[in-house]
């Protein structure tokens, strides 16, 4: 049987997030399990890089399954979308080694979180950013960007309540620009994150920004690992899942 | 009694365009209107730059009245934000000259419209642009669009049925460039524009970069004034009212 990898990209602000939920909230995991029902006639499970929560937008969440088809993956692409709403799209379908696993293969990923900062909100970009009215430190932010880089245990960072074997996880990357717009970008990429973990991030870097937190306080906060130091989570209207890399 | 220069930002999706209309439907300027009489207990009338189409943005629509208030500006501002919903706001209050209005000053006008020119749709940028899907040729549309540079008559690109005394209007840029995301924005600047011009002079581009219109055709439809030989109107979500010049 086929298996299959699926670039999806999606508008996270009228999904209950990317896994499927008891009850009658809407996911993206059941819309596009829908989709691929309707093409192929079977209902089958399908796995994600990540479990993107409520609110959060992706512009390349991967997916894989292995589906019983004879369509060439254009075919199934265009059939796909032909069958999604339209704030899913599968931007791209690919025939994936049998062993590829959406989640499991998956080696690192790339988020963007957005800022509005300017002194008044902006109807043209509410939905896909947070407004920070006071101006923000973007120097100050980037200087205690570098204390998260590298393999560190990131449990101050984690929502409260998970349960998971490690918390360590490394990052390569987090850059914090202000584009002309006034837009404040954070760009994070890891091996992998922990839940809640870049909205956290974001929510503590806001805390420098605003003169409320030292730059130097980084360090000491991913040594106490305690999630009540660490600033409060970012709403997730601002986050987007930009890659993921295998 | 003052008289005050308001620039304003909203998405047009839920508006009926900024002019209050007869019956039900939402428009920027009632709603506009409402915020100020809630601010200063009076109702009036409120002059905008141009009135946009049901469905088109604008990010510094410029708007004029004069309200006996003893209100700073800085100040009439946040209570006029405090009241508008997310849709609009308020981005500058200035105390302008008595005889400055909002449409009669205006000396130019800049618009944007932006096409999503990719082979599948974007959910993160559907509210904002035009989808097409075809690759199109943008030398080919910047090219055809000198033709529409400086002073001409453009009846063949307005609304049919529109009745205006004049239909010559000037303008002074026409930019058409591919962004690396791979949106394709039009930058259209003139010294005024009769009803669905941008729109229809958009769509009438659009052909060109689709091949299925020659550049060297503009010159010679500007001179038949033929509106039935344009292109077809662009939806409106492309568009955003960008600056208004005085």
């Amino acid at each position: 049987m086929p298996n299959f990898r699926f670039t999806l990209e999606y508008d996270g602000a009228n999904f209950a997030g990317w896994q499927s939920q008891a009850g009658s909230q809407r996911s993206v995991q059941d819309v596009f399990e829908t989709a691929i029902e309707q093409v192929t006639g079977t209902r089958l499970r399908v796995a994600a890089s990540s479990r993107t929560d409520a609110g959060v937008h992706a512009l390349g969440q991967v997916a894989s399954a292995a589906i019983e088809t004879q369509l060439a993956p254009v075919v199934l692409q265009r059939a796909l979308n032909h069958h999604l709403p339209a704030d899913v799209v599968v931007l791209a379908v690919e025939q994936a080694p049998e062993d590829f696993h959406a989640r499991f293969s998956a080696t690192g990923k790339l988020y963007r979180y957005r800022v509005w900062n300017a002194p008044t909100r902006s109807p043209m970009n509410a939905a896909r950013t947070h407004w920070v009215p006071r101006r923000l430190d973007v120097p100050a932010m980037a200087r205690a960007a570098e204390a998260f880089l590298g393999p560190h245990d990131f449990a101050a960072l984690q929502a409260a309540g998970s349960e998971v074997e490690s918390t360590v996880r490394t990052l390569k990357r987090l850059d914090v620009e202000r584009e002309p717009s006034g837009e404040i970008a954070f760009s994070v990429e890891g091996d992998g994150f922990l839940r809640h973990m870049v909205r956290n991030l974001v929510g503590t870097l806001l805390e420098v920004g605003a003169g409320q937190r030292a730059v130097e306080s980084i360090a000491e906060l991913l040594a106490c690992g305690d999630r009540s130091r660490a600033g409060p989570t970012a709403p997730a209207r601002g986050l987007t899942l930009v890659r993921v890399f295998y």
